[in-house]
Formats: C-alpha cells, sequence, structure tokens
C-alpha cells in the first residue's frame, strides 16, 4: 500500500473503533447497528465488513484499544486483602458499562474465546493472588490454583451474567471470606 | 370467545408452542425465527406477536409447557451425596440443548427476570437440601443458605455461560466437596 493509502487507510479504521464505542456507550450493545458506526466514522458498510465479521469482533477492538486501561495497585502482601481487593476489581470492571455491553455482545454471538480475553487479566491476577496466599501458607499447598479462582469468581460472574443482585464490593468480599474458610487449613 | 373460536384459537397457541421448540432444537436460537414458528404452526405472524413481544417470552412459554419434566429423586438424606445430586442436576439441566438455549434468548433479550423463574427450581431444591444440611449439623448454624447456593452453582453456571470447561458431573463434585470445607466446622 502506497504512505498515503496506508494512512487514510489507518485513519479510517480508528474513526471506525471510536465511533463503535462511543454508540456502544449511547445506544447499548442491542440497537448498535454497523450501519450506524459506519455512518459515525465517515465510511462505508463495507469497509468495515472488510475488517470484522461482525458486531462483536469489531466491539472487542475497539475496547481493547479505546476502553479504560487497567492500572492496579500493587498487592499490599496480605492474601485476603489482596483477594478482596483483586474480586472487587473483577466486579467493578464487570460493572462498567461498556465492558458489560461488549462481553454480552460476545456471548450472543458464541465468541466466547474473546469474552474469555477479555477476562483473563482479572483471573491471572487472582490466581497470582491465590500463589502467594499459598506461599505465605494462607492457602492449603494441595489447593488447586485454577478451580479456587472459578470459585471465587463463580459467582461474581453469575450476578453480573443474570443480574440476580447488586454486583457490591460488600458481596465481593463476603465471598472471598467464605471461600477462604474453604481453601485454608 | 365463542366455545369454537376458543377451541382454534387454543389449537393455534399449542401448534405455535410445539413448533417453536422443534425449531429451537434444529436451528439453535440465533437462526430461529418468527416467521418460520408461524410457517410451520399454520398461522400468520401477527397471531404470535398478538401473544408473544418476541423470542424470549415465546420460547420461555414453550419451554415450560413442552420442555421435559423434571422428576427428581428423593433426598437420600445423606447432605454431601444430596448436595451433589443437585448440583448435577443442575449442571445436566444447563447442558439440556433446549434449557441452554431459552435461557441464551432471554439474557440476550435481557429477560433475566424470565432467566431467574427457569433457574428457580434447582435454586430451591438445593438450598433445601443446604437447610437438611444445616438441621443436621453439617453446615454450620451461621451460614446463609442463599449466599451458600449462590456460591455452589457461581461455577457452575460460569462454565455454562462462558463456555470455559466442560460442564462435567466430576466438576459439579469438586465444587460440593470445596464449598462444603467453608461451610462445616
Amino acid at each position: 500500500m502506497p504512505p498515503d493509502a496506508a494512512r487514510r487507510s489507518d485513519r479510517s479504521r480508528r474513526a471506525i473503533l471510536v465511533a463503535a464505542l462511543e454508540l456502544l456507550e449511547a445506544l447499548g450493545h442491542s440497537r448498535l447497528t454497523i450501519e450506524a458506526v459506519a455512518a459515525r466514522a465517515g465510511v462505508g458498510k463495507q469497509t468495515i465488513y472488510r475488517w470484522w465479521p461482525s458486531k462483536g469482533p469489531l466491539l472487542f477492538d475497539a475496547f481493547l484499544e479505546y476502553g479504560p486501561a487497567g492500572a492496579d495497585a500493587l498487592p499490599s502482601g496480605v492474601p485476603v486483602v489482596d483477594l478482596k481487593r483483586e474480586l472487587r476489581a473483577a466486579a467493578e470492571e464487570l460493572a462498567e458499562r461498556r465492558f458489560d455491553q461488549v462481553c454480552r455482545v460476545l456471548v450472543h454471538e458464541e465468541r466466547t474465546d474473546l469474552v474469555t480475553l477479555l477476562l483473563m487479566p482479572r483471573r491471572m491476577a487472582l490466581e497470582e493472588r491465590l500463589r502467594t496466599a499459598q506461599r505465605l501458607g494462607e492457602v492449603r499447598a494441595d489447593v488447586d490454583v485454577s478451580a479456587a479462582a472459578e470459585l471465587l469468581l463463580g459467582p461474581v460472574y453469575q450476578r453480573w451474567f443474570l443480574r440476580t443482585a447488586p454486583l457490591t464490593g460488600e458481596f465481593a468480599d463476603a465471598v472471598v471470606d467464605l471461600v477462604l474458610r474453604a481453601l485454608t487449613g
């Protein structure tokens, strides 16, 4: 591609991603259309379809590039404190409208591989905290860190996904307290 | 309504519900259309829309009336056995194609009130088992039965919803074993 065309193409790509994220926030995922994104970005619909097969992967890229960057606090080294902090962060992330909506589109399009990618950083951080707790003897040595992470995240994801009850920090704390009883001693 | 019209109306209603469930099984929820249900049931599209606003509530009614009836085994009275049986039943139910698809349509249509209704019988049974365990002293008296049910169901729902890993009976058993550690002693 000649330099000018490459620049134009890159400008279109950015305009599309920004437009998609803005419309997602304004309209919600079910009312967002590729047509509306194209109109707002000043490109043709076909330009979008050349790069993305559907709303899900488009919103996924938009979120990765222009969504909030997760600036995490350094761990305190006290396992119960750090686990609560991580699980609260996971709950807050899910409550963020754009994150929530991108995940829901992807689930609907059966792209749970991409949802898993979005959720992965929190899960990895949580497993890291669990490993630290294990080194400090606050979690039994025979506990499977990955299973323990599922036990912590499961109730949070359930409330998020089914909207059965508010996803509060207090709830995240209560889950950590309960699950830690299962993992210690 | 004169008796004949009422009979016709009832016949149409049943034909629509049966057609919806058959098409759901054959096509999956994203390819199922109201048009196709109308054609298969031999009614006009407007007849369907007169009774149901969208796919979700239609499939919900169809599943309640023509879905599998949950014939449950009597509890054994041994808490760990009965909790495992209930959690396995919950996992199997979610793995049933029509149940899975109806829940996913309803989530997509933001009708989690109806999803919750579908999931409620299992949840109630699980809470009942937890209360029995509490009476027998195998679950601490201060444990909130509703929170404990969320702890058990959360990881199962997570695997179902995100399809992160297979929803096996062994997994359900492992969750019960881990959570019981948190609830006893």
